[in-house]
Order: C-alpha cells, then sequence, then structure tokens
C-alpha cells in the first residue's frame, strides 16, 4: 500500500526537529537539497504521490461550478512541482552522466508549451474569424439576394473584378415590397435559429460574456461558460445573429469565443490541466487576441485585455496577449477574408489635419458620448432586469420580435437600413475624391442629413438599449460606434455649414480660404470614439483601437481629447462601463479594481467572526463529516483545540472532501478514526516550543493504529494568509484583489477570531452604498405596466393568428404568444442558474451574491 | 498644552472596552459614528492633532535618503484623512444647515486636485519640450553656420519660405577643414559645458535616469533625483550634449526632466506634500509624457510608463498617464517647434503593403535587434563598470574627448555625419517621389550603399556602448533606433538587389512584375523598432510608438513580428533590458516584476531571526535612545515583553524619532520616563482578553504621572502586516512587489520570530543566482590593460599640450590629463554616493545593497 509506507517514512526527517523553533524550521526546508539518495528516491517517490493527489484534486475543481481559485496556493503550488521537476531532472541528468537530447527536448518542451498553446489558440482564433466573417457577409448579403453563378458566394465574390453593374447578383424579385418581406422573414429566421441554438445547447453562448469573463479570469469558477459547446454555438450563432439585422455586434461574442478556444485548447496541455491559474494567463491572451480579430487591430486587444478584461496583469501576460494577437490577426491577415488585404473593413484617409478651434466642437462630442454611455447603462440595465424578470421564458419569441421590429423600423432611415459597418465606413469617409454615398455631401441636402443622422442616431440608441442582452450572441461595441458615427457626422455637416455660412469670421481664421476646411467625416470618427468609450469606459484601448481601424495618425490628439471628455463625463454618472454594470448586476464575486473606497473600519467589523474551525488532532471521522454536511463553508480553519483556538493552518472543502474519500477507500479508515491535521500527529506542531516530546514515541504509536489514525497533513495550507484584526478593510481588499486568497484568516496573538472573504467585503460594500444612495421605487410599477401592455399586444396577436389558423382550416390547438401565468415561475428556474445552485447555501466566498438581488434589479437603473 | 488635554481625552472611549474582544474592538471603531456632539468636537481636535503630526512626519521622511516608502502604511493613512475630511465636511453642512457654495468649492478642490496637477505638469513638460527641440536644433546649426538676419534663428527657420537656396544662412567660412575644425572645437565646447554644469550642480543629470525613476516609483527614496536643480541642469545640459554630436539620445533624459517637473510641481499641494505614495502616481504620469513629448507619441508614453517604469500601474494611474501625456503632446503641438504641424521630426507614408515572403527578411531583421540589445547591454555595463573604477574623477575630459572623437570619426561616413534623427529619416523613405539623399536609391550604388551602411552600423554601435553613460544627460533610445534603422536599410537594400536579379524567381511570385516590390524604407523601419526593443526589452510600447512615428499602419505586423523575434532572442540571452541592468548593476533595491523565481525555500530561511525588537511597556526613554542609536534599523517591531515577545505593532525608526523629539520638547519628558507603545498605558493590549483591568484606576493614573510616562502609541503601526515563518518566499516576495511594505513581520502563533525585508530577498536571490552561475575573472585585467594604455595615450597628450605650452612662453603648471596616482580613490566617494550614505550601517532595507558590489561590477559582462 502506497500510501501508509509513505507515512511511515514521513517522520524520519521530522523527528530531528526537537530543540529549538527556527533552525528545525530550516532544516526542514533545506533538507530536501542536503539528504543522501536514498532519502532522495523516497522523498521523489513522494513528491509524485503528492504530485497525483494534487491533479486529481485540481480535476475536481475544475468541474466545481461557482467557485473561486486560491491564487495564493496555486502559485506555492505550481513553484513545488516546478522544483521537483528540476531536481528530477537534474537527478536524471546525475545518473545519465550527461545532458541528453531527450532531457534536452523535454525541458525545452516543458518552458515552450506556453508558446505552444499560445500559437495554437492564436491561430484557431485567426482561422475561426475569418470563417465568421465570410460567413456573416454571405448571410447579410443572402436577405437582399443570390448569386446566380453559386448560392454559396457572396456580393462582393459574385460580383468579383466586375467594374460596371454585376449581372450575377440577382435580387429576389424586382418587386420591392415583396423583398422588403423577404428581408424581413430572412432577418427573423436568422434571429429564430440563433435563439433556438442558444436555447437548446449552449444558454452561455447568450449575450456578449465580457462580464463572465472578467469574474472568470479574475478567478471565478463557472462551469460550461468556457467550453466547447459554447464555442461552437457562439460561432454559429454570431453570424445568424449579427446578419440578421439586430442592433448587436460582433466584438463581445469575439472575445467569448476566443476565450472559450483558449479554454479549450489549453485543456489538452499538461500544464494548464492542472493549474487553474496558469490557464488564466492564456484566458487573458485569448482575450485580446478576439479584440485583434474582431477589430483588425493586435495592439488594441492587447490593451483591451489589460485595460478591461484582467484584474491583475502582469508583463508576462502581456507578452503573452501580444504574441497570441499577433498570431491570430496574421492568420486573419493571411486568410484575407475581405480579399481587400486589410485587416479591418474599412481604412480612412484624412488629407487635411485638424485645427485648434475645432476642440469646441470636440468637447461636444466628448460629452455626448459621456451622456450616450450613462443613458444606455441606465436603460439597458431596467431593461435587463424586465427581462430577467418576464421575459426569461420568452427568449426565442422575444430575440424573434426585436429582429423583426429593427428590421421594420430601420428601413426608411437611409444609415439604420445598411449595415452598420458599412455606415460607420460611410460617414467616415471625407467628400473630397468621389465618396458619395447618397448625396451625403451634397450641400443643398445639409439640414435634410442633419436630420436623418439625428434620427439615426436615437432609434439605434432605443434599439441597442432593448437589444443588448437579448439571448442570442451580441456585443455593444459597433452598435455603439455607429450611433456615435452618426452623432459626430451630424455635427461636422453642421460645422461645415456654419464654417460656410460665416467664412471670414474670426473663429474661423485658422482656416484657409477658398478650399474645404472642416472634414465632417473626422467628426463621426471622433464620434465613434467617443461612443465606444462612453460605454465600455474605457481610454487607452479606445483611441489604439480607432487608430488601427483607420490609421488615421494626425487625429489622435483630438481622439483623445474627445475620450478624455469622455471619460471624465462618464466618471461623473456611474461607476464603470456597462461590463462592470452587468457584474454588478448579476452579483459576480468581484472586487473593481477600478473603485477606490474609504470606509475606515477595520476588518474585524466585516469578518465572520463565530467560524466553523476543525481541531488539529483528534477529531473523529464521521464528527468531521458531520462538521461538513452541516455548514457547507467552502473551507475550513484548523486550530489546536477548540477552547484555545491556536491558528494552526486552512483545509479547502474539497481538499477535505477528497481526502476522507481516499482515507475511507486507501486505507479503510472506519468512522470512529481519528483525524490529524497537523503533520505526524498529537505532540508535533501543537507543542509549544519549549515543551518538545520524544520522537519516538510518536514511530511505534503510527506503526500500530494506522487505521485508526487518519493523516490528513498534507492536505491543508499551513499557511494560510492572516491579518490583524484591526488592519483596514481596505489593506483587506487590497490583499484580494492582489494577491488573490480565496479566504484570509483573521489571527489575533495566534488566535482565530475570525474569517473573511471577497463576498464579505462586496456585502460590506453593498451596505455602504445602499446607505448613501437610498434606493428609489416605483420603477416596479412600472415594469408592471409594460408587461401588462406587452401582454395585451401578444394576446391581441394571438387571436389574429387563430383566426388566420381557422380561416385556413389548421387544426390544433390555439396558439399563444405568452403563457396564462407567466410571472414568477421562471425566475426561480433563471435564479438557480445565474445564483446559487442547488442545495447549497455556501456562507462562503462563492456564488453570486444572493443578497438583495431583487433589490438591486429594482434600483439598477439608479 | 494642546497635547496633554488630548492625551487625557483619549481613555474615555477606552474604557468601554472591558468585556470581551470582538465587540469592544468594533465599538472601539464604530464609536466614531456613534458618539455624541461634543465628542465629536474632541474626536476632530484630536484627529487635527494627529494630522498634522502625520503631516510632519511626511515632511522629514521626503527628506531622508535612500529610504523606501511603505505603501501600505502610506495608503492607510491616506483613507483615514479622506474619512476624517468627509467626516469634517459632514459636519461642517449640518451646522452650514445646506452645502453652502464654499463646501462645494473646497470639495471639487480637493477632488480635482489631481487633475490640476496632471494639467500644470503636463502644460510645463510639453513648454519644456518645445523650448528644448528648438534650443536642440539651433545649436546642431549653430555647429555649421550662423543665420545673418538674426544669430538666434536656426537654419530652418532662418529659411523659413526661402524656395531656392538660402542666402541668409552662412557657412562659417567657405574653407572645408576650417569648417570641420569649428564643427569639432564646437562639439567639444557644447560637451564641456554639459558636463561642467553637470557636475557643479547636479550631478543627478547625468546619463539617462531611467533605471533610478524605475526605483524611486517603486517607493526607493533618492533625495535631489527629481529635485529642482536636477530639472534645471538636464533640460539646459540636454540640448548641449545632443548638440555635441554625442552618439546619445534625448528619450531618457525626456524622462527624468518630466519626473522632475512632475516632481516639483506636485510638491506645491496640499495632497502630495504629505502623501509620498500618491506622488508616485503624478510621477508615473510624468514619466509618460516625458516620452510622449520626445516621441511625439503620446500613448506610446502611455504605454512605456506601464510596461518599463512602474511596477505596479493600477488602472487609476493609467488614466492620469493618459491625461498627462494628453496634455503634454498637445501643449507641444500648439507650440508647433518644428513649424510642420507634426509633432514629431519626421512622418513616412508607405504606398506599398508587404508581402508574406519578406517575413524571412524580418526574421534577420528581428534576430539583429536581440543579438544588438544583448551585447551593447554587455559590454556598456563592462564599460560602465570600468568608468566606475577609473575614470569618476575625470567625466569632464571624458565627456570632451568622447565628443571629439566621435566627431572626428563620424566625419568620413555620410550616414554618421548627419544627426541621428535625420538620418533615420532618410533611412525610413521610400525611394519612389523624389527622396533621393546623396544617392541612395541609385542602383549603381548599391554595394557601396550596403557597405557604408554596414561601416555605420558598426561604428555607432561601438560609439554607444562608450558613449552611453557617460557624465553629460544621455539616453540610448535615438542612437539604438538609428542604427537598427542603418542595420534594417542594408538589408533592404541586399532584398532588393536580389529580387531585380531574380524577378522571376517562385520565391518573389507575390511581386508584381515591372514595378517595384521591395521597399527597403520599411527595412530600415521595422531595423529600427528591433533595435529599441533589443535594448530596452519592451514590446507593445515600442509597436506603439513606431506607429505614431510614422503613421505606418499597415505594417503594424512586420512590426509586431520583428519585436517578436527580438523579445524572443533578447529573453535568450539576458535578464531585462538595459534599464533593468543598470539596476542591478548599482545595486538598487528593487524587485524585478519581470523575473521569476523558484526557490522552494520558506521565508525563514531569509528572514532576520535576531531582531531587534521594543517591548510595549516599561522602557525608559534613554534606554530607548541608546537601543536606536546603537541599531541603525529603519523600524523596530513592538513586543510585548522582550520573553513572550507577542507581537504588538511596528515603529518606523522616523516615526519614533519624531515622537522622542516631541515628548522631550512639548511634555519635558526626562530620561527616566518610561515609553508605552500600547494605546492607553501598561494594562491595556497586554492583557489577556478574560484578564481586565478596571479602566478607572488608569485614569487617575495618567493624570499624576503624566510626565513620567511617554505615550507613544498613536506612532505605531498596530497591524503590520504579519506571515508564518513556512511561507514560501515567493508568496512573500509577491506581498513585497504588489502590497509594497517596508518590513513584514514574521509572527508563530503570536510571537514574532523574525523580519524581512526587500533587501533580505534580493540578497537571497543574488546569491542563488550567483550559485547558479558561476563568475568569469579576467575582465580585471582587461581593464587594467585598457588604463594603462589609456593612461600612456593621456602622458603622450600632456607632453605634447606642454611643448606647445612652452613655445607659446604660457606660464603656470604642467598640463595633466590624468593624475598620477588615481585608482581607487575616486572609486570611495563613489560609492558613498551610489552606496550606502556616510555612517549609517542599515541592515534594514534601505539603500543600495552593497552586497558583492565589486563582484558584479567585475562580472557585469557574463
Amino acid at each position: 500500500m502506497n500510501r501508509s509506507s509513505s507515512s511511515q517514512t514521513r517522520p524520519r526527517p521530522q523527528s530531528a526537529r526537537s530543540s529549538s523553533f527556527t533552525p528545525s524550521l530550516r532544516r526542514r526546508n533545506t533538507s530536501a537539497s542536503l539528504q543522501d539518495p536514498a532519502d532522495d528516491a523516497e522523498a521523489a517517490q513522494e513528491a509524485h504521490v503528492e504530485d497525483i493527489i494534487h491533479e486529481e484534486i485540481a480535476e475536481i475543481k475544475r468541474y466545481e461550478d461557482f467557485t473561486t481559485i486560491d491564487w495564493v496556493q496555486d502559485a506555492a503550488r505550481e513553484q513545488l512541482r516546478r522544483k521537483a521537476r528540476r531536481k528530477e531532472r537534474a537527478g536524471f541528468w546525475q545518473r545519465e552522466g550527461r545532458i541528453g537530447w531527450r532531457g534536452r527536448i523535454a525541458e525545452a518542451y516543458d518552458a515552450g508549451q506556453a508558446w505552444i498553446v499560445v500559437t495554437l489558440v492564436g491561430a484557431a482564433i485567426g482561422l475561426n474569424a475569418a470563417f465568421l466573417n465570410i460567413v456573416t457577409e454571405w448571410l447579410s448579403d443572402v436577405k437582399l439576394g443570390y448569386c446566380e453563378t453559386a448560392f454559396y458566394l457572396n456580393e462582393n465574390f459574385c460580383c468579383w473584378g466586375a467594374e460596371n453593374g454585376c449581372p450575377e447578383w440577382k435580387r429576389w424579385s424586382g418587386f420591392w415590397p415583396l423583398n422588403y418581406l423577404l428581408y424581413i422573414l430572412f432577418a427573423a429566421l436568422f434571429s429564430l435559429t440563433a435563439a433556438v441554438l442558444v436555447k437548446s445547447f449552449a444558454p452561455y453562448a447568450a449575450g456578449s460574456g465580457i462580464s463572465e469573463i472578467k469574474c472568470i479570469i479574475a478567478g471565478f469558477v463557472m462551469k460550461g461558460f468556457l467550453g466547447a459547446w459554447t464555442l461552437v454555438i457562439k460561432s454559429i450563432g454570431l453570424p445568424l445573429a449579427i446578419a440578421s439585422g439586430l442592433s448587436i455586434g460582433k466584438e463581445g461574442p469575439s472575445v467569448h469565443y476566443a476565450v472559450c478556444t483558449g479554454n479549450v485548447i489549453s485543456r489538452f496541455f499538461d500544464k494548464y490541466r492542472r493549474n487553474a491559474a496558469k490557464t488564466r494567463e492564456i484566458l487573458s491572451a485569448s482575450a485580446a487576441a478576439g479584440v485583434g480579430v474582431a477589430f483588425g487591430s493586435p495592439i488594441g486587444g492587447v490593451l483591451f485585455s489589460l485595460e478591461e478584461m484582467s484584474n491583475y496583469f502582469p508583463l508576462k501576460t502581456m507578452w503573452r496577449s501580444y504574441f497570441c494577437a499577433l498570431v491570430a490577426t496574421a492568420v486573419l491577415a493571411a486568410m484575407n477574408p475581405f480579399r481587400t488585404g486589410q485587416l479591418v473593413m474599412f481604412q480612412v484617409k484624412y488629407d487635411r489635419s485638424w485645427h485648434f478651434f475645432e476642440i469646441l466642437f470636440y468637447l461636444i462630442i466628448g460629452v455626448f458620448g459621456g451622456l450616450y454611455g450613462a443613458f444606455v447603462i441606465k436603460w439597458n440595465l431596467r431593461v435587463q432586469a424586465f427581462r430577467k424578470k418576464y421575459l426569461a421564458k420568452y427568449a426565442i419569441i422575444e430575440s424573434v420580435v426585436l429582429a423583426v421590429l429593427t428590421a421594420a423600423i430601420c428601413y426608411p432611415n437611409m444609415f439604420l437600413r445598411i449595415d452598420m459597418t458599412e455606415s460607420m465606413e460611410i460617414l467616415f469617409l471625407e467628400c473630397e475624391g468621389g465618396h458619395d454615398y447618397d448625396e451625403l455631401c451634397d450641400v443643398q441636402n445639409r439640414w435634410h442629413m442633419i436630420f436623418s443622422l439625428a434620427i439615426a442616431t436615437i432609434i439605434r440608441t432605443l434599439l441597442v438599449i432593448v437589444s443588448y442582452g437579448c439571448k442570442v450572441p451580441a456585443g455593444i461595441f459597433v452598435p455603439s460606434m455607429a450611433i456615435g458615427a452618426s452623432f459626430g457626422r451630424m455635427v461636422g455637416i453642421f460645422v461645415q455649414h456654419i464654417h460656410e455660412s460665416f467664412p471670414d469670421s474670426k473663429f474661423f481664421a485658422a482656416c484657409e480660404p477658398d478650399v474645404p476646411c472642416i472634414t465632417p467625416g473626422t467628426y463621426a470618427f471622433l464620434g465613434a470614439a467617443a461612443a465606444l468609450s462612453g460605454i465600455m469606459h474605457i481610454t487607452v484601448s479606445v483611441v489604439v483601437i480607432m487608430f488601427e481601424l483607420t490609421g488615421a495618425l494626425t487625429y489622435i490628439l483630438p481622439t483623445m481629447i474627445v475620450v478624455g471628455i469622455t471619460k471624465a463625463v462618464g466618471e461623473r454618472f456611474g461607476h464603470g462601463g456597462i461590463a462592470d454594470r452587468a457584474i454588478w448586476f448579476n452579483g459576480y464575486p468581484f472586487l473593481d479594481n477600478k473603485e477606490e473606497h474609504a470606509f475606515g473600519v477595520p476588518v474585524s467589523q466585516v469578518m465572520a467572526s463565530n467560524v466553523v474551525s476543525l481541531p488539529a488532532t483528534g477529531l473523529e471521522l464521521r464528527a468531521l463529516e458531520r462538521i461538513m454536511n452541516k455548514n457547507q463553508y467552502q473551507g475550513y480553519p484548523i486550530v489546536e483545540d477548540s477552547s484555545s483556538k491556536t491558528l494552526v493552518g486552512y483545509i479547502g472543502r474539497t481538499e477535505l472532501r477528497y481526502a476522507i474519500d481516499r482515507a475511507k477507500r486507501d486505507q479503510m479508515a472506519p468512522a470512529h478514526a481519528q483525524c490529524f491535521f497537523t503533520p505526524s500527529g498529537a505532540g508535533q506542531d501543537s507543542r509549544t516550543p519549549s515543551a518538545s516530546m520524544p520522537a519516538t514515541s510518536f514511530d511505534t504509536m503510527s506503526a500500530t493504529s494506522a487505521q485508526l489514525r487518519v493523516d490528513l497533513s498534507k492536505f491543508i495550507d499551513p499557511t494560510p494568509l492572516t491579518v490583524h484584526p484591526r488592519i483596514p478593510l481596505e489593506t483587506v481588499m487590497e490583499l484580494f484583489k492582489k494577491m488573490g486568497p480565496r479566504a484570509i484568516l483573521i489571527e489575533y496573538r495566534g488566535r482565530l477570531t475570525g474569517l473573511v472573504t471577497v463576498k464579505d467585503c462586496l456585502k460590506y460594500q453593498f451596505k455602504v452604498e445602499a446607505n448613501e444612495n437610498p434606493q428609489q421605487n416605483g420603477s416596479e410599477r412600472t415594469q408592471e405596466l409594460i408587461w401588462g401592455i406587452m401582454r395585451q399586444i401578444a394576446g391581441w396577436i394571438d387571436d389574429k393568428l387563430n383566426v388566420v389558423r381557422r380561416k385556413l382550416g389548421i387544426g390544433g390547438q390555439d396558439i399563444r404568444l405568452l403563457s396564462p401565468t407567466s410571472q414568477g415561475s421562471e425566475q426561480l428556474q433563471d435564479r438557480s442558474r445565474g445564483g446559487a445552485e442547488g442545495s447549497r447555501d455556501n456562507d462562503d466566498d462563492d456564488g453570486p451574491l444572493e443578497l438583495e438581488l431583487e433589490d438591486r434589479g429594482r434600483t439598477a437603473g439608479r
């Protein structure tokens, strides 16, 4: 029996430790490098067993839902593993006499695994992006017509090389109302397919995914969120959703499928399967690649990953992200999906530079960006709350209705009719050089254009508010940019008009006479930057992304100014961008890096002070199991005994469960066996440094009563992070943010006095915030009102449809869009998915915070 | 007496705390918000006194040289201050009945102080940069000629608007050898002036300053390094040094003067004067602005600050940096020093895109970048070691000799003759469009050009190695880029030649026939990026900087590829860029973020285990002072009593010194007065929770024996960070890196068992590294050999000069370039400047590590 032999060899190095405290510690830890070869082999054996144990535990943890990673422990384990590896390798070489080529290769493989993974992930993301681009374009074009020569070609490829007109590309019919109807039908069909796919196969593939990924990268575990199914469904659903014409973008979902790719591929590699913290590096890198391919902006992707996705971004991760984004973009460039040789869908060049007086108008655009962000975040969260409460069951109907509505509303407006990317491209262009779309640059048409653009801005904003968050893959980047572009162009045309009306005004003195001075396209460009920054609350990445999108180098200062103003305005109105607010709305345990608090209280006011702790010695197995079943905490501090509460260590629930199972299985431990958490039984770590115990007495004891003693010492963390009870809460929160432990123990003079988790901190934070901002009611009633109206409309449609059905003589049940009793029933299901799962009433740090979920849903818009 | 009244009011809230432990803690901390108004006023009074104390201590700390900041304490204090402020303000409003406009303004000022400072700093940096640019251009041109109409104009401005030729700009004479001589003389004069200024007024203004600023931003204090004198001298010396033609750049010094500006300006503001940690945010922002104005690349600056300068970069700092760089660049753009409307000295546009087959050649350039970096770092460090040992006394002569040598050597080569920036501009250009400098694009001249460029690459590399680090303001960015550009152009011309020789080869199939396919200018561009990345080991910022410099958007992928390869090659050869190596070389206490270690030892093996600690009660004042004088540590743990060593808190040396002085001054405390470190005397914190003491007895006691009792409790940190002795060293290093405490105490079951500082960690790390890489000797002898040769040359020159002097009949002493006995004498002085200062033998974390300074100097080149 492997297990018992190792437990017998253990005491040897420890029996030497009986004189004084500090030297014994040193010996214990240096002994590894000083002991003789025989010991070495035993140690290797033991290390191997421990390795297996750690791997098995890591495997279990990977499949635990709604838990968080303990970064501190994870890092410590990885270091141990690396050290063991190095030693093992050194031993191998000693035996071989020289460094063999196999050793070299193994070493290189171990060191280079990260690069292999990153390369593979990058390549896969690039390929997927190329596929997505091609499919999206084809689906978008299919709504309008088809290619006669080959149905699978989109308009561009169908007409490749054609100079004037393109006879191969046919509209569906010559009669426009029929075309319009087909257009709407296709839209409905696409969104239906996407929603059904999402609902049936991968519910996590809905929406943007950025908020959840932020939490996952910070250490939260959401089983299946980054799984293969999510990847597949997101990759298929995204082109459908975009082609359906909904006011949604592809960037958030791109990040999501990229991160899924990273997760799926990294699982095939040893190093990442066993180390969740290391996997997070790959996920950060994948996120960078996702944005990189979505915008054709690799550096922008890296910065996005840095600014928005990762709460802690060491330089090593930056370098991985850089590489991953590079590979992905290079693969995408090599695939060349647009056949333009460009990474991006459009590239603009401006001939003119800007003038200092224009800063005044840039101010307007910047303020707009900030207000737009605040407005959309506020109302979108209200819509989300409404959706969660009433529409959870009708996800598919909702998506289809939205697609139909969008198609019907957008058709009359020239800027809404076309694809958002295309409309941005048109709006960004200069008037000079023959780029005139539908008389946009026409002097006579100016007021008409301003009006059209204003309408487009307003309608698109409303559509974004209701569409973002519906149950198809959906991002918010491109719609925001399109809105910003139409607003910016509007301002630009207006400024151009003023200039041309008063060309000799002092204000315009910087303009040269008789040549165009104002470039409305640049205003559109800046508007797009402002809106993007306003909605996401990011700055540097927006500037770089805009810059990489268009190459408008001369406009870097204006872009920075506009984004700066947007940021300042946005900060005034809210705490963080839409992703952060969504995290808050969903109650994920995420400590926001961007926020700073001054609570001015010690941690003792926040900690849980009556902690369930386990005595280090003498606890019976059944008692232990009873405690575990009764208190579903994620971990238990271990104390010397219940009265003195001297802290000895900490054990995670998973480790404890695993250890007990193992003891029962391998050791046949009976229920009355005694559990020991200290390394070698009763008298070892519990003695005070002066009162030591003869080591021999223990050796015999362990041999005779092996079955009745369960040694759990190797499963505990003997050095959990501890703090003083009077340490400021802010310092503890910094520790959580920067070091990432699962729990911090509060120790006062060696005694355990409490335990604090991220969740405790967040609870306190919510409480303080709630006190500071008294809640408003009333939105509840509005919600019910809207729900009533929707039900009436649905009923009316039901009636009409049933009339039609009967007239056509189709049998079967009555059609019912909304079931008669709906409210509340679905809510529970939704909560169990997004909230605490099943029976676990974990008061520990894990699982979304349930606290005041309703409350926050109700006041989401404050 | 303010002090004694506050000490008498103190016990009241505390006398309530006698029942059980945890509740009392809570009460103590919530009492602030619950107590009645009278208490409130007292508390405010007390808070005010504490505020003054903290401010005075902060003021003292600002002037302590070679110490480090305790970020944890600093942050905690700032939070307390903010809370106090908020309460004070709330009280004010309650009294006023409404929020007065004064209150509003005060609040807005407090909140906006950071923005005001950043704006001022940015504007100042922008103005300074404009001034520097103008002066540098003028000085550079003065070497060649002068403007007839106005001597203070440079060639560009003198000839402003002139179409053909420019009669106003005169060369010094028509005879070229005379011009050449004048050129060299001017170079010598400029470098002489710069070196004299540096030596006389601000020794810290020498060199680049990036390494030191890294350490300062990480929390190290170097008095005067960021002072006003350094700012002035660096600003004056930099144009002189650059105009002298030395192979040095302006970017490092730009960062330095920018950070100086930030430091000098922020001192005028309350918030920053008292909080060293907050000042670091401004310094990071200033560094970004410095790079931003140097390269005309604001985003590049932000990323540089992120990637290279700051070891921890929260998003708030990023946002400050963004704003600061924006303001600085906008001011620079408004000043428009080049009168081109551009921020940068050159902007390039490439008409052609790249082909995939070119990646092969990009590989060569990338590898070159890595090798260049490794080579220059290695040899420059050797030169630095040599300089430190032998040349410290001859800084001025060295600079002049270097300038003369550089001028003399560079003249014959067409690429070295001109300014580095100018040469880069020429090398970056396409051949098409009439940009032909000196037949660079001529087909006949190709081999000649390749040869010229190779020579330029080699000579410039050697010059950089000897010049970087000499005692004038000097950076390494631009020289590296110039070297890379000449190498890249060489490769480009070579590739172009191959292509034109074998136009029909399969390899070049992607080229269109009969039009130019290869653009050698792009190779130069990529070469510059590679060399910059190779020397500094930065990636993302290089890509963005190159990008902002030239706007070559299509070349973003090639740039990323080249920089990626460079980084990979560089990593293979060394640990970090030249700035990191210089930190290592100088032995500053800086934990590198980029490096990861797996020591696999517990902290107990590294900690200092026999720590000098102070008993919490009953220590006499004179005993305390004796301990302080005997052990020059930066701080002392406080224990309950010397035998039990139960940890109570930690007090910094500065605080202790201040507290003692204050007690002596205000309280007339005699030498036999007893010091108490626990809040309210003997029995308060030292009691175990069960054994409490009647609160009344204490009140009387404190009143009767006020003079004999010195209460130091408010100066201690009652909650220092503590860890378990068995916690892995890596975790402790992470704590240092991320949380930034000055010292971490090692506590085992409430007992103090040790203390660990950054310095202890670094010492251990050096030891491990030294074991892993056994040192090579021999460079010692080479150094002596070189020194001997230099002395011989100097002697020969002395002789000749003296002969001339005598012939001319000038009296006085013999000229002596190098004094006869020189070695070693200056070394001490140098060490005392860069090393431990004066009598302090601080074993604590502060001051550059002296350990093995020689050893590392000797093996700098490994």
